[in-house]
């Protein structure tokens, strides 16, 4: 159930504990991808996770904008700090378990916002308050196809859920002019802060290759590692795992 | 042009100043109406006033949870404290301005969103960072409706954006159970906190006031009120008006 | 009681469990009336309400300075941002608690201070600290006399309670050169951040208008006001009202 | 010149740069003084320092409320966390800066003011915002009387300036029962962190020690004290003294 | 050169702008190695990186408690949070960076570290106050050794450089009771916030798998790495690396 | 028992409360002692302590950063802002009380970070989380050496500690160039903010007047204080002393 769709009554007739928070982030995919990327597809998998569990569970509105100041050498990125990433995510979780919803899920599409997540649900689980994880849902499935940024995961993805959106037009450009690696690594370190030094036009990876099936793949992939996820979330002590 | 919807090259090509971002709430609005009418409202309501000017101006995604611990005797209403929004809208607004978008019209959909918001937009523009103000747009228009909670004129506007998500076999109930006024007062005082302490269902004032049509002119006025407050945005300086 | 004027052992004798706080500000009022005007009427409201009501209350100091920044541009003009202002109040009334006079009226002189009052008031609310609300005198009172800046109302008061302090010289000059309006309005918004942007001398409205007579009718209604708010304040639970 | 008691014009037409900021705090002491003691002299003294220099100087409003936590035990005390009153004191310097008034010499009428206001000073002058110190009445006299809590010295001046608030049918009783030394002291370090475990009354001292004469004359050496400081701030660099 | 042991003109003498930082954790390191080996390895292998590079370079003294609220489980396991941490470890580099000091390399001996840090040195990069990153050892030596915790490669630098610390009396049944793996994964996803809850004596792996010249070779390893780091790290524009 | 040097299953075998947490400080000493005077003495102090008592007691790691911005005028000296030193030694003190070692002594070697370490022990004291005070070695001895600035007391007890970074050569100079007194003093108040402005050589006294063995005697004292002040730690509650 989406809470944004229903009515206060329908949410107070529910007998869950479960809730998931789709996290994205509004910032540059590429030439070719729009920047409400991580949004899109954290949105995506959180519907989808939420249809393949046989559990109820309540899916809380999109967080539309995250850490994502490394990319802004490119127009249209927004970010918060993470600071304020974190008090704005661990008060939407609070206000959820406020409710009884005290088992969340963060459904998370951005790599920027994974260690402010990690962060924020210690907290909040460590407090008592509920017991929440992030699912970062690149990382909880097994694909073939690298992941990079704009590259053939994120892009195989799109296809299938925001066809519309990815400009097929410029996706030649963007392999081409794309990067091979995030970052530039010296002794384990990585010394840039801010993508634009690495990749001129913001693609890392291919994005040409992933097609729109393997998007469809990749969602029932990370629908039923969510799902799965959901399971043992349901079995967690909430008020600390000491 | 939705930021999130397009690639980054196509922000860099703009030449506007101007943006526009919009901010709900995820909060009860009566037994017949939508966790996320303000956010589906202010949504609308910027998306009509982007079409309705002449002047280009980009449209930011949409911040879904608010200031509204006033509704949490209400089952899935979800808030962050006062602090906590500030922050996270100021910091938004201030990312917008990174990118030149220094002229911020914030359209808000959600009435305790509005002296949170006041206070950021006076802080970005004092700091210099941008001129930015809020349009509620309740506020903005001069219609008969009564606003209320939940009530003729912001159901009027979801039977027209929306008219899925309202529940109309609930709207008598939800009429002849609401209250009539917000508030319990006393000497000019608000004495209440809760709005669950003056409204047994969430409602204030008559839902079923208000039809799809009302709902279609109180949007053409919002946009036309919103396309006449760019045009002044535009002249503003920026960088403090004393 | 005044708590400046006695030694804690009659703060001790003391059984009630009511507080007044009176809240100015230090800032402009226009060239005829001084820059304390908010705290000197604020303070004269709580000694009279104090005098009015039949209940036992303690009325703590003034707090002389707020959220003025918006009359910058006038000399003199002292402020703190609303955040340390909040605190300030916060904690202050949580040491009156502490001491058992947990419902606690703030008794404002300015307007600039509301929206900061009303989130500070109901956070010490909802944690159960205390039952607290504030009482902005000239919102209180159902005067014909319009309010304005250093205007009709405000000048009227001082008139009664500080007559020496109102420089009459200059209240001719005062009326011509003021504004007929608080800031710029368009679309129900207003542009402005600072008074200086729409009054020339600081002033709104007609400081002619109200004699001393008028002053104390208005003391008199706003201490009638405050003590029927302190009867309501009386009977509220402490500890939130959900 | 008061601000609390002129318009802006009078302000504007000042030339100085200097500013008085008297500092109090509401807080038990003892049987016999009122919990105002120390606004009411940092003020008294505030005054008397500006009548006593040939500088043209401002007094800002007494801040009535300070870091006195440590009285907590009895009834009355009022205090803030030494947080926020740094900040609260520190915006009010920045705002007088704001008008040029950029030496301040914050005067203090508490022991417990100390450590904090030292802080906020060092911290606007290396900010180079203002030069500002603080002057603490009690340290800057040479007194035969001794300070204690509400003891000699404060009694006295109390008596010279606000002799009807001294219970002298109290002072008896006040000094028999009072402590002779502040702490409890092991291997230079005082182990208590509340008044109330080391002084049944909250005296410490002898108030009985000091006549009005005595503080007549602690009035004349604070002033003459504050004068002198006043020439040493008016030669010192703003901007930082590196 | 450390500058604990130097007097400031040896200091003031140098001319370099490198500094390392090394910064530890006091926690658990399982029955058999002391709580403080996150600094003793940090330093160690500051003070050997600063041998093996030609570059003057000034050490700073080590911060010894980290992030490490996950290991509270465990007797001693010392922590502050996140914020704190970062907020410490910033303020340290500013003030290297005000003594010319300006490219910073924090030189880090524990895995929950590492996410604050990377964002602590973004955030001063970015700033434009220093160019910082964080070197974590173990993740800069390409050893066969697997890390664990108080495992293999730990314990071997230990065994190097702190021989006495390591009670080897411990090791077999520190490696009988130990964790094969860090944390419970489920989906990509570890649920674990507490180490004690996957790992009943605190180690992860064999702390008997490497010797002390495994040690040695360790510590070369890394010295070499960051030497070979300090000249990239040298050649780094200050100010942003946009 | 040094918690740095022990594994956690010797620190649960100990079943005392008592907690020693030395804090320094990294900042010009004058030109012959070293940077880490204030950490090195601390600790020196606290290891001392720790033998010269009966009582079994927990040792800490050693805070080497503090509140020093005044000695910023000197090359190599570090420090933080108050707030975050407060922040980090408070969060110390809560996990050395996590673990049942709620009786803590900080054993404090710097007089910058007295005022900080006052309010951080009474701030966790009154919380209740633990009993906490600060001992500043050089206040809690009873020697005729003066105390200075790297002068007779620091540097004898350096020459009995620590006499390899004593640069003997260099003490000549050192008092000839040092100051009579710490900052310039009008009506009791300290002008100065920055050492540097009063102080040549960052000395402050006579390096030269105290022997090895003077330092030997002052460590003995401090120890024996320290003792003694252990002895009245154990015995307060725990829980505030109301």
């Amino acid at each position: 159930m989406r809470l944004t769709d229903h009515p206060w009554p329908d949410v107070e007739a529910s007998s869950t504990d479960l809730a998931l928070l789709p996290v994205g982030s509004t910032e540059q995919h590429g030439p070719h991808a729009p920047l409400g990327t991580d949004a899109l597809t954290a949105e995506a998998v959180a519907d989808a996770g939420a249809a393949a569990t046989d559990r109820e569970v309540v899916v809380a509105p999109t967080i539309p904008v995250g850490v994502a100041e490394e990319h802004r050498g490119f127009a249209g990125t927004l970010w918060v700090s993470e600071d304020t990433f974190r008090r704005y995510v661990r008060e939407v979780v609070e206000s959820l378990a406020h409710h009884g919803f005290d088992r969340v899920v963060v459904v998370n599409g951005h790599g920027g916002n994974v260690a402010a997540l990690r962060e924020t649900c210690a907290r909040v689980t460590r407090d008592g308050t509920a017991y929440a994880v992030a699912f970062t849902w690149f990382d909880g499935v097994s694909s073939d196809l690298p992941m990079g940024h704009g590259g053939a995961r994120e892009t195989a993805l799109l296809r299938h859920v925001a066809p519309d959106l990815v400009r097929e037009d410029r996706v030649e450009a963007a392999r081409a002019e794309g990067a091979d690696r995030w970052g530039e690594w010296v002794s384990g370190v990585n010394l840039a802060y801010d993508s634009a030094s690495f990749t001129e036009n913001g693609v890392v990876g291919d994005p040409g290759a992933g097609t729109a099936a393997d998007g469809e793949e990749l969602l029932d992939d990370a629908a039923a590692a969510l799902s799965t996820l959901l399971d043992s979330v349901a079995d967690r002590p909430v008020g600390g795992d000491e």
